[in-house]
């Protein structure tokens, strides 16, 4: 994708969004059986931002925190992946949570969201130096997750994406549209519009555009074409495709849509699943890792799909799959088999 | 199931049987290789109620404990799923234990019984008020294994049989015929069908009705025919139909003679399986349930059968799943997909 | 304490007030270095309502939980030491969260709570039928943490206390004055002394006299004596005396004044300290049996006083000592001693 | 003590008696609270033959389990330390249990014993080939523990007594009288005197002789002069001191009279106490480890005294501290410092 | 095969080679994951000797290990399973240590060795007496994995080949070559065609035969054929077969040349894995014991294969299942089923 | 001390020592109970560098690791504090290990290292480039550890201390004389006198400078006078002074001459102890701390002393004690009192 990466001596990727702490019941417990929760502190864009530090492309997060110990733990968490956490803003509030019961066989996964109110929800635009923050980068990424949140949040985000591109960075966003967020009294098509206009690269699905942008059409890639025709700095669009057998059992391949056509990467049939939160943020990591990288289309779409299929084998938010294990199940070698 | 339930204003249900400490090894392990067990307190019938309790059916559970710590801490146990305790008594003696080893894949799961000489087979049949304890009562639920423990538990159980029946309260008794227990001089055959006979709704399979009647022919259906001729107050005979590919890995479907015709509830594909044990229990429970509700048999025997499919993949041996939960599973709605 | 329980046959304790989950590292671990919480959920009142039922005193605990699975889990949580819940009330929101790290030696426990906005802070006044609630009760309980909460728990709060009031029930306030609440725009003074001058049992000390109503004086005893010039409903005052050596390491004993005099009980010398959370509220649940069972002034302060001390040895917020446990420590029988 | 060891190249130790599956609450946990037991297997002489194995001391222990997988998880529990378990029998029947709570502070450790009617009291008399299993041995040890729990398991002690002396082997007696024990219809005092009678060295207390042989008298010294001019064989009587200051804070030390005079071992101040149990078996077999090497009184106490005093600080029921480590405290070398 | 075993009341087995600690991720945790270990110790023929003893057939192992706490460590966990520990020399030095991440799915298992400049590797030739060693024994085990360690683990190894051969001992042999060891200066056909020359049970594949022999052929059969052409003395050659389709989804096979002909034993079909390390020596175990039980070549093939096939099933390296369990899998029965 | 620190601007803090695995027996338990060990990565200076991250100072650690996933592991952990692990050099070779046993009342801790021929100790001294590492560094902290371990890491010690020298750069150096370390041919008067020689300030006691230097005297004062007399650059000495009751039991202060006289900090009772590993560490990194933050040398003492006995309350190597933390505890604030 040379297009998009101008220059390949400026690695560093920025990622912004909310980063909360995730409690998880043990093993296929369920809330009310919890006499603990398992803890680790995570969200969509830091997990991002995690895969590729642990890759060796440097990258900061942006967040806020509280400026009591739990915040601490998070900034230690995310630092532990090598994460450049210099930039995290600290002041009085909570932390955001998410409550994860994970599901086996024929019984669903649940997320339980207590996420309002927290700091980043409150965060204050003014205290990000985004020029600053964006000297040496070569990639933004921001989710839909972030603007649903707060107006202060989208507000932040806006200006990000505002400042990346005038930076020549390239932009990537992970629609992710979630109807339950919302609730600050603007609706999302208010808001997403003007962000994707500014965003490069785009992960969506049929739904999301028409979510998002009342725009759909009947495939993934006619879909995109009108997309496409409306906002037209777009230059690839790509969406991971989930079937679920059971909380146990899913098969994970990808579609990417790179203006001209469509392209599909391998399907993994994933049996059993350890933890598949973080899955599609292993995916997207995987992405811009092949784009800085410069694979073509097709290896930039199998590695994150590779990535995204490992991150199902891994507890917790974060891939911690190295890029050796990655491109070995990309290539099929040794699947399974124990290494010595 | 209109003519079962008489009122639908009671709807409290009486269970009564032994509840056991339960000692599991943890995950896999063996009982060579345990060093801790995880404890829980269980019986089949209390785990009936248990369930009934979550399900917002008031519930109580009637058996005698030991007057010690341990004692206390089983109804607590019970306490916990909403279970009315108030009718259980306490006396000098020892609580029944049950070892669990899970098994996984091709190595099965084992139990081992320490359950000799439990303060509940030691039971006094004169400490119960059973016209106190139906007051309020729709439904009575027994298990075969109540009159295999002692000839004092046998008795309790026919006396609460005969004062349910006069009292008008729906009679249910689960055979569960178990040749281990039956130790203490009396046979089967010279229990059970007194019991039998004053029961509305029996869970049996053809080898459960040759055990304890000696009554069988080649069908399900056409014993359960043989029977009624004999047990004329019998209303409903049903039976989950269980496939074993392995511990890990089973099938779990249900039929169900409703006096006239045999129907058959969907069979789901249960892999991995987290603790099949009480999965009878939360079916039977299921069932209950249906029927006090006036679902009609299919909708009640699917209703029994998605309960207790579910039951497999949640640890312990009572199921925690909600009604909603377990509709959703009926229905074929998101089954294995995560629900924010 | 005869002239404050009317009545011997009712003997039921009503307790108000928000139920949080509680988050402790394990061990002495931090905050920083946990992966994992220890989870329960535990309010002031609700476990002294806890320790009572496991005293058996009938106790039902008054509160607003989530309509999602933890107000499920909070509530089987309360049942299991068989709190009624019939009379909790289920809505949307949050369930209240304090983190707990419980330090060692010369290190601090530390508490960082993220309880605004709760399920209860949002309360619907209207939806408690206290007449109902206080039918059978011989005593209502309250804190001085409701009222901080919000507006509609300082309504609750009193409409509870002047209900019972008028139905003739026993009514005691725990102070408790923390400055970091009362956030929601009224002064603490604004508040209290309205709530206080509904209130039979006091537990307090000079400085939450001095806070809550503008009223201190060298000694305890002349305090009280100021204090109840004012608040002539008031019949006893009485507070715990904690001398904090370490973390680890506390002498824990208490006085009361009768409306005559001041009393104090024996000192415990407690080390190693397993829990010191709740530890308060188990001495005022230890108040309250003395009180319904008629104790004379110094035993109900000793068997409160013994029942505080051991709560020190006990983990998570609620005592689970018997009557007997707590009765043998007052009288100093076989403390420490191998019990076959 | 070369009067009692005849020949040093006979070193090997029989000793004989009930083991049960020990249940702990884990840490400072309570019954009522344990969602998991810990597991090990233990009783008060194979925990002397565990600590004389790990000794380099050769060890049986003769017993009998349940010929299921408990029983094989009892005799390789027995195993790890080296005992020898050859003539462990198997039958049909039970292990016998016993619960723990280890207590914390002012709150004393509770043990809740359900041994009755396990294989052990159930044990056939002519399983055991005394005259093979005493073939090597140089000690045979017994405690008042096994002829309390049945006829049958005081005639196999009588039995192994009688072999042992007409062997040469010298027989201790842990009288350790319990008076919950002793249910099968026979009194302690038509029991123990014949034991007693055969018996070399005894672990007594004032206590324990009045109990056992109706003999008391002011002092240990003159109790033990009393018994020994009825029991002539007696060479050696010792005890224990505990003083219990706490549950985590006991202080140990011992007396013993050699038939002369009463001499007395240091006394160690134990703060905090990890698991007192099995501490009283450590110091019977620091004792024994004593007088098999030919330690002289003064000698054999310290040791003794020193191992029962280091068992404070170990899980479990058997110390696994070595003879060097015993030693360095018995010199006072080192204690509670790091070393490398 | 009666061939081999010359006479049926010697029935001791010797085997010979490291054990290591083995430090294993728990649950599917990854080493950037773990804060824990879970600790046992191993080695191929170490698991070998631990599944015969526990079988009863007399095993005793012969290694070296630290004379500090780590040995003990070692030594009571080989003990457990009854193996015999007597001949084990203890020296100045570390253990060989061996870290392992289980995988899971797509993910493949993997280990970190750490066990050069061990105590084994540096063991001292002199110091095992072969000739009393092999007294009674039947059956000597040997593995490639000891040559390949040291210079003094290979002469250690052909002085025991050699002293069995004498004392007619049988001498199987697991050739099992890794690349990775052969660090010493000997290249592995300077080393092993004299041990394969004493051996007379040979487990081992073409591609074992090609690396260690220079020998190999277009199948099995024919390469059986080719080696025995030189290496006269061998009787039997045998091989499991595993087919990996994911680190949780595996088939076991097997199939042995005879001299004669090649058989089969049937195939497992094993989901999910529990642990797959040791599954290989729990085969050569069981080969091992139809042996000497003089199974015929088919039976004792099936027998190792179930007895491979079931150590998937079972955490740890050593298999736990009994002779019954492994019998009633190669007969089919009850396969998964729960047993009561 | 602002003749030590010669530009505040310049902040960075180097640090230069091997980092081992340590593996650690859970709770109390003993090598030979361990079926798990916790696992956490740590050695003496890289403990200082994650103090004083901790405490916004930046800090970088220089060390070598293994090329495998235990090396990443490591380094993680190091991130997670804020250490810099840019300058970390890979190489193929294994982490040194020490595995613990804490110990317990009278019971020592215990220490066994499997250290020799880690990749630290193989280290290649000319892959740092110390100039480029000392760019922004104000202070070099090394310990007498890393020259003891190899001839490597002695020269790679000296070249860094020379280096920094030449830089400007404060020397700090912990003489930590270790009799079990120092087996690759040279005595350790070989090489410390070099060392010492070019360093500013030194943590030893009067047997360290024996050991070292052939240098003791009297008092604490009177040695520090005879060492600078011949080592005239130094300007600082000081140790702490420990005073061991029992494992969990020690009292901990400190002393330091200033090159005028002798200062003494406050001695803290410290019971029980959580950790007393890399408490020296957490005191030399106090001092640190005080010297860049220029207090005077009574303040950088207790500041030292107070960050040392704090340490001894946290589980792991690295203190996690916030600075306002420990000036809390310097000025006595709320020691052991539950913070809200």
């Amino acid at each position: 994708m040379p297009e998009i990466i101008s220059t390949s001596t400026r690695r560093k990727v920025i990622t912004l969004g909310e980063v909360m702490m995730r409690l998880s019941c043990p093993g296929q417990g369920r809330f009310t059986q919890a006499d603990s929760f398992d803890v680790i502190y995570a969200g969509s864009e830091a997990n991002i931002a995690a895969a590729l530090a642990g890759w060796n492309i440097p990258a900061a997060h942006i967040t806020a925190f509280p400026d009591h110990d739990l915040g601490t733990a998070a900034t230690n968490y995310l630092r532990q992946f090598g994460v450049d956490t210099q930039y995290i803003r600290y002041q009085p509030g909570r932390l955001g949570i998410y409550f994860l019961e994970s599901g086996a066989s024929i019984r669903s996964p649940k997320i339980i969201y207590d996420r309002f109110n927290s700091c980043f929800a409150n965060v204050n635009p003014t205290q990000f130096d985004w020029s600053e923050i964006f000297r040496d980068a070569t990639w933004f990424h921001y989710s839909g997750i972030t603007p649903a949140i707060s107006q202060a949040a989208a507000d932040v985000c806006l200006e990000a994406v505002k400042m990346a591109r005038k930076k020549g960075v390239t932009v990537s966003g992970d629609i992710n549209y979630r109807r339950n967020l919302w609730q600050y009294g603007k609706a999302v098509r208010e808001i997403m519009p003007e962000l994707i206009k500014h965003t490069d690269v785009i992960v969506a699905g049929i739904t999301d555009f028409d979510n998002c942008l009342g725009i759909a059409d009947e495939t993934f890639e006619s879909t995109c074409e009108k997309v496409v025709r409306q906002y037209k700095d777009i230059r690839k669009i790509f969406t991971s495709i989930r079937k679920t057998v059971s909380a146990s059992h899913n098969m994970f391949g990808a579609m990417l849509w790179n203006g001209k056509k469509t392209i599909e990467a391998k399907t993994y049939d994933l049996i059993p699943i350890v933890d598949r939160v973080g899955t599609g943020d292993a995916f997207m990591a995987g992405y811009i890792f092949g784009a800085i990288n410069q694979f073509d289309d097709q290896r930039a779409l199998e590695f994150a799909t590779a990535a995204g299929a490992l991150k199902h084998t891994i507890e917790g938010d974060v891939t911690t799959c190295s890029v050796e294990e990655i491109v070995a199940l990309m290539e099929g070698e040794n699947v399974g088999k124990l290494l010595r």
